[in-house]
């Protein structure tokens, strides 16, 4: 293998694939990147097993061929070359790298050794702008379970419904829904769960420029398809859980309030409350207070003053569920609903119906 | 006590103290601040016993008194808050905060019960540009020994001798040297060993705004005196190694070299070096070749050009000490010096004589 090609295109696509390599001491391959010419370009690949990545570099190929590399000290050495051209080819299970006055030699591995990331050549299920994608996912990804006890809520909920893509998350306490309205060109009906680390890199990898990302589905496999590369993930088996039937449709006490007024007296009461970061909201006379108290610390109160309609209420929250959702509400005024001190609460903007947050109240200790 | 100020100025002064309070659970009132009126201001002190910051907030003083409360919580709290007039007022060793619609209640501990911090009352040994004083401890702090092991290294020198400030940290690998020159207005002579962490705190608090500062020397004490507060820090006591007898001073090789250039060749071969972190410098023919060897990733070879004098020479060195030296010289050009691979080497501004690096070489593995 000898290509030759410009050390920022190179390493703009190593910013792409390296994220995911780890260190894997069972299968030391993981740790490399797969080179290979492929149509007249550089194709770099990486996967943990769960992700694949791939990308293609522009350049010139005066020799084909396929090598593995180790991640970490070749994205390493080839960002901190000048901008200019590299020269990388292969002798004997070496990596040869020359940039200018620069040289390199890694020890690699035969490619033949690299694990098969799968490709898929279905249609697309859906086309769709890379940023309004990227920013929809931020809003709810932060809202799946960590662990993975339950597998089907430790993925992103992808629900193909008419011509809409609805995105939700939920770890049982707390619950984000996202609609991209419209996002479909045709109307089909499809539910996938992918795991919240794809999700995670996904949103790293798209751009803000707004190029179309098309999704792809294969067997038990799922493809993204950016203009730089391709990230393909397994899919999680399973059921999502009905969510719709715990959200509240109706409330006993709503109010609209300002966003930040709101997110700062949550914070404030953050800082006093106790291990279960527990807070109060007690909604008398017209008026909402937020208190927290800590026994060694001592208390906090913040009293504001939304528009609220129905009756009094005392709720418990844990603030970090609070502040969670209303960091991913990029609106000026907020929409609270209850209905009992047991019962979930609705956060969303005032205006629109395209997010919409659910948080389980505690009890109080 | 009760106290009107601005959260802005607040803000900023526990900006300046907070940092030296650690978590301390056999003396708990180091986690705690100081706030007592003093002269029409608000006077707010932290101590972690090797270091004290006293700072004064400007506001309206309705009574006078003291109190101390947990420093991590009132910090958060006063930052959090909108920049408006805060209300601190004192009820039986609690702390009442006021600021608009928020209130919150800290549980304090008596003022009685805090660490005195020595006044120092000395006329002041120098007076000079805080920004200067700054950038020349950044270019020297990190060389000094972390461990306590030999006290007098683990600290900064500051030598007066005659109207310049000559300022040297080693950990008898590297020593860095700077020297303030006409720092000040009369000939003095005087040596004092300040702990690093001391001279790390400085730096944080020093402003790059050009105010003044004063250095004050008082019983096994030093009092850094500056516009927004005043920092004290006892001295370490003992002899500074002679170290001026260590630094070559006529050089078998030497050469003039591009700064970026270097730096580029040595953090390059960083990323191949083995375990003790060893690069080798050969001077060969009119050139210089770093070159770097890690048995399992492969090898790695820059190959420079720059004006060279002397000898042919190998030598070895740890890359993160080059790497230390280098990136606290801020000319483009670097004069190298070397005698032979088992002496020191001289890393310094290629003009100019403020600043010097020298770097003990290592033994190749």
């Amino acid at each position: 293998m000898k290509v030759i090609c410009l050390q920022e295109n190179l390493k703009n696509n190593l910013n792409i694939v390296q994220n995911i390599i780890g260190r894997n001491l069972t299968l030391p391959i993981l740790n490399n990147l797969l080179l290979e010419t492929e149509g007249g370009r550089l194709k770099i690949s990486a996967t943990n097993l769960e992700i694949g990545i791939n990308t293609w570099t522009s350049g010139k190929i005066e020799k084909e061929g396929a090598i593995t590399c180790p991640a970490k000290i070749f994205y390493n050495f080839i960002s901190n070359l000048p901008n200019k051209k590299i020269e990388i080819s292969v002798k004997e299970n070496n990596v040869l790298i020359k940039c200018e006055n620069y040289k390199a030699n890694l020890r690699g591995l035969p490619a033949d050794d690299f694990p098969i990331i799968p490709k898929i050549k279905e249609p697309a299920l859906l086309e769709i702008d890379g940023s309004k994608l990227k920013e929809a996912l931020t809003q709810i990804v932060g809202a799946a379970a960590i662990s993975e006890s339950r597998p089907e809520i430790s993925g992103i909920l992808f629900k193909f419904e008419k011509n809409n893509l609805i995105l939700a998350a939920t770890d049982s306490f707390r619950l984000a829904e996202k609609i991209i309205f419209n996002a479909a060109s045709k109307s089909s009906s499809q539910n996938l769960i992918i795991p919240q680390r794809t999700i995670q890199e996904l949103i790293r990898i798209l751009s803000e420029k707004g190029e179309k990302v098309k999704i792809i589905l294969g067997n038990n496999q799922v493809l993204f398809e950016l203009p730089d590369g391709q990230l393909i993930s397994r899919i999680i088996d399973g059921q999502y859980p009905d969510y719709q039937q715990i959200i509240p449709k109706d409330f006993t006490t709503q109010m609209v309030l300002e966003k930040e007024e709101l997110l700062n007296s949550v914070r404030l009461a953050g800082f006093f409350s106790s291990k279960i970061n527990d807070i109060k909201f007690i909604v008398k006379s017209g008026k909402l207070e937020i208190i927290s108290h800590d026994p060694d610390l001592g208390e906090n109160r913040s009293l504001l003053a939304p528009k609220i309609k129905g009756k009094d209420l005392e709720i418990n929250f844990n603030y970090r569920y609070i502040l969670d959702g209303l960091n991913n509400i990029f609106s000026q005024k907020i929409f609270l609903g209850f209905n009992s001190s047991a019962q979930p609460a609705v956060i969303r903007p005032a205006e629109g119906n395209d997010y919409l947050y659910v948080a389980m109240p505690i009890k109080s200790v």
